[in-house]
């Protein structure tokens, strides 16, 4: 594993975990993590479980030991690490955003397809596929319950960027994340919306704004620019018709996480929301009451769920993640490829590439093809 | 009054019941309704409580012993007929929208400008502003409670036309209704989330669809198409440098009447949805606990709720109808405007025609003043 | 009608709609309020719309232009008067509770059966009955969803006494109220989960307290003892087999009008709140997803709701009332029984007893027959 | 360990898991499990990471390298090896509840005490206590943002013998189990409500009832009676006052670990559910709007949720048995008794007698002290 902060602490935890909860074909043993600072990182591998830790992820890619690689950086990094691993046969996961430039994720999606040949997998990590209300969502348009797709309304609200005095930190700097709350979360949403509907965006037309300019360093000397933005807002269309309205934000006070979905059909209804992310909503309009059903996705048949506890005991975040390692080891054993790729991180990328252009000026931005 | 349909049913409601409960300066005497068809008129007449009944409005208008004339008809005949009863020297309350055209809300409000210098007062029946938990949140927006507005999110969800066999009614009709869930439905959500925070929009783009084009006639005989919008999605930013999103929908199956918003501001935000419309949500960001509150608006200090019943005991729908009339009765008595004024309505109108004009291919466009 | 506060009012403004909205077989006129002080009730007759007032019930029950008396004073008097209007030939409407002592509630339920014979009908106001979705929730039961009912758990939640300065009101006087939270509002929950499963109660044990045992009289000049109960908590058990809690309590801080009722059963459940009295929940243990379905009882096809207005346009407290009186004008025009009776008032009277014998020391305590 | 299934599972997580989370005095070596069945145990060791797997649970208390003795197992046993296990000089966690029956636990009580004057300390399994809500209602409560108490209310709902078939599995055998809802559950509400007040149990009368008489053995064969009861409903007093209700099912349909606890003081209340465990209702009575507000437990500042993930990322039922050993190894190490002890058991095994003594017929019984 490469890197140890909140996205390395809980990959860590999901590689430590599978094995008791998930029959996968492999049991993972945590090998190496890789971190620039020396202590650090041997305090990290001490702490979450790792046997050994490097201070070169050059070394811990080609180690015979290892023989998949996660990526837990910023993003900016992505692309180097990922195509190198793959490049020394390793099998990769990648937390998301794939890239931070188009150009980067499409140099991704053509290594990734150059080391299936080779019998390598890639993996992107879009953990919230991974929640078992979205999966059973994902169940129930799949399986028609919605019939055909005419809303998708897609909301990613947090609120830790409010007070302007909060410190100019990487993901405010567009060097290092690309974007802001567009890249951070936004890809979320298009991503899972994306992912339940199986219907993919074909254009959008966004607004963007940076509603405070300048921070104080974290260091406290300071203040510079902000150089992504505070929140993204965007309208598309769907190859299936459906139209689309997307928002992402760092400045809903009171909302913490608050990643909610409604998918509206010409059959019924969807509704989440990852504050209380064990719970689906669903409406079915031949249903004699039709009123939205509040499902507790904790029963032995919802996807995910039968592997933990007993019904109406919940699940967390971080189940997320164990869900998707338990995947992508899966996926490896049984030579499949795991899903989501690094062409359907490319596939996104693009949205996000078409909604910042749009927000600069363009109006109305189609989504390419490959 | 005019007509004798939903609305004509609920502003009788008002007038036959808000003496009971407001201490008016006016006491209503129901003297007169008309409507085109004889019969149907006076049967409404009786049943609703009206002295009398007219078949021509213009009769109506001319009356001695009307002093206020009320319009519920369809946005096709409202210039007519208001121009007509302000020269005439009455009072005006007319439903919303103020018109079809931006020409005919230009003449309504130049009229009603002209009118006031007279003494007669014209009031437009945007009625949300008066759910009391609406009134409380331009309240707390206005006591600063807020803080700087960053998002507006409001949505206006219906249902009824998710069935494609559901009858080609006027609503459906582009030279009845102007519009479709554009009108009739974004522009609740325009004005009430600009009431709420006295902020207007500077500009939109926006996106607007037909899901079904064809519709049965009511007498079944044969199909025509549907010329208006079944749906209608915008962004705006706003003079105070807010983003906001907005969605009016009638194929939101299982949404009755969701007219949900959410403001975030950067000391607090609030939420409301009419199919809970005794409830506000409140998040004041400086508490030592900040989560979102539901209060149950019934308290005795709240807007509107102390001239009803004890603190719990819950208001529907109509009531937003009775403060109308009583605050309509209070501005007349006292010589003041009563609000929302025609000029509101134009400016409503000025909103819905560019969001339009956008849909149209025209890209972002900015909203012009007076 | 006698009264004219809280009760007076609201039954005032369903006589004064009920002709608008359903098609009852007598169109009422109203036409004498009674009340003790003379300018009082003139103001109350001129302010609720009654023709006439008086200031002696007596002289009121034998007018000849009056038909129906409707009883809206506290529970001592509804005896005497309902008694003696039902021996005037009139029709009667009593307020619940049906009396404060079994003595009188035997009484009245006697002359009503009576006065059957010729053609009177008597009926008691417990109007959380005509709610919307507890019709629905009794309808669902009748239809057989829930299956074998196996759990009622009740609950009325107020607050108006937490403040210990609250003022010593008749209703904490024993002599006037009979019992505190225990009449006021326990009898409401006993009668509407007795309704809603039509399952009745074979006995019960129960504790009841008074928290504040000295309260200001209204007048502040000294303090007085509160002689009745500020809460009532109770366990019973139905002729079908099923487990019921109570509780009503004045004393539950931030509840202001929370009747809440769950019911389970072995093929599905029901819940509801009054606080959000429009929603009825409901579990179908048969169906696939399972999960509790909130249903905006508003269409068509549920229960009064039709006479309103279009789905998710919300009725209120008041509407509750409007549903009685059609439906006891329905009952007499049709010589029907209205429901429920003062038989049925008394049986909920010894509900009540039996609580306040077990809470004072009596164990478990059978609830006698007729 | 002793005990391997579902307790056993969650307590190896914890275990496995705690040392990357909290800053412990010492970091958990999970040397040794047992259990009755050899192939079985030893696949549950290498699953959930034991290294070494007992067969005698005898055999693994007196184990050198075991310091901790962590009990899992039915009720029935608990006391054998708690008190086995304390006397070979071990701590011990044990699972709740305490005992199955009274001498048992005052034996194990009294066992806790001998031992800790040798420095062994004694920790029940009371797990809903690390629920950060709880954590945080109990914190408020202390706080005295909620006052006097006037009103405890507790409900733990499940549906899982609904179906009459589901067969008669070891938690309905009073020789295994000792109660069924009741101690099973019904004691989780005892200890919540009486940690979260700080208020204990002075006297209560109780109900309880077996639904469904017989089940099928679970190999089908033949019939057996149900030996303990389905549901259980008591109400109580507490030393300071309030009055409460508790309920616990197993016949709640489509409420699947509803434990439910509302908490109603002078100056404030509380609500929480387990359904929605990451989240605390509180409504403050001197604030100005008064209403509920949900709090998401998932601050830095909140209970237990800073170790874990930025706020916002939910946590699940597993985490509160992280809390607990991380609680218990924090206690052993700086020689402080942890919390529950035995005694705080044995006080709520006091309450469950008194319920089963009420329910057999008893009335009002008063719950004896120490």
């Amino acid at each position: 594993m490469v890197g140890y902060s909140f996205m390395g602490r809980v990959h860590s935890h999901a590689w430590r975990n599978v094995a008791a909860f998930f029959d996968t074909p492999y049991r993972p043993v945590l090998a190496a993590i890789a971190g620039r600072t020396g202590p650090d990182v041997r305090a990290a591998a001490d702490r979450l479980g790792w046997a050994t830790a490097e201070t070169d992820w050059k070394d811990l890619i080609h180690r015979d030991d290892v023989h998949l690689v996660d990526i837990c950086t910023p993003g900016d990094s992505h692309a180097e690490i990922a195509v190198a691993a793959l490049a020394a046969g390793k099998h990769v996961l990648c937390e998301k955003p794939l890239a931070n430039t188009l150009a980067e994720a499409e140099a991704m999606a053509a290594a990734a397809d150059t080391a299936r040949a080779h019998g390598m997998r890639a993996m992107l990590g879009f953990n919230y596929r991974r929640v078992p209300a979205v999966a059973l969502a994902r169940r129930l348009v799949a399986a028609g319950r919605l019939g055909t797709i005419r809303h998708v309304r897609a909301h990613y609200l947090q609120d830790w960027l409010v007070d302007p005095e909060s410190p100019l930190v990487w993901r405010l700097d567009k060097e290092r994340a690309g974007t802001g709350a567009l890249g951070d979360i936004g890809a979320h949403i298009i991503d899972t919306t994306q992912f339940i509907t199986g219907d993919l965006l074909t254009g959008v037309t966004a607004l963007t704004e940076t509603f405070v300019k300048e921070r104080p360093h974290p260091d406290g000397t300071a203040r510079g620019p902000v150089t992504v933005d505070d929140a993204a807002v965007f309208l598309g269309r769907t190859e299936g018709g459906a139209l689309a309205t997307f928002e992402a934000t760092r400045f809903a006070t009171g909302r913490k996480n608050a990643l909610r979905i409604e998918v509206n059909g010409s059959a019924g209804s969807l509704a989440f929301d990852f504050e209380a992310m064990n719970e689906l909503w669903f409406c079915d309009a031949a249903d004699d009451l039709a009123g939205f059903q509040r499902i507790l996705v904790t029963e032995a048949d919802h996807p995910y769920a039968g592997a933990w506890w007993p019904p109406g005991h919940l699940l967390g975040c971080e189940h997320t993640f164990t869900h998707e390692v338990a995947d992508l080891l899966t996926a490896i054993g049984t030579g499949t490829d795991p899903d989501p790729s690094f062409a359907d991180g490319l596939q996104v990328q693009r949205v996000l590439t078409a909604v910042a252009d749009s927000a600069a000026g363009g109006g109305w931005i189609p989504i390419g093809g490959s």
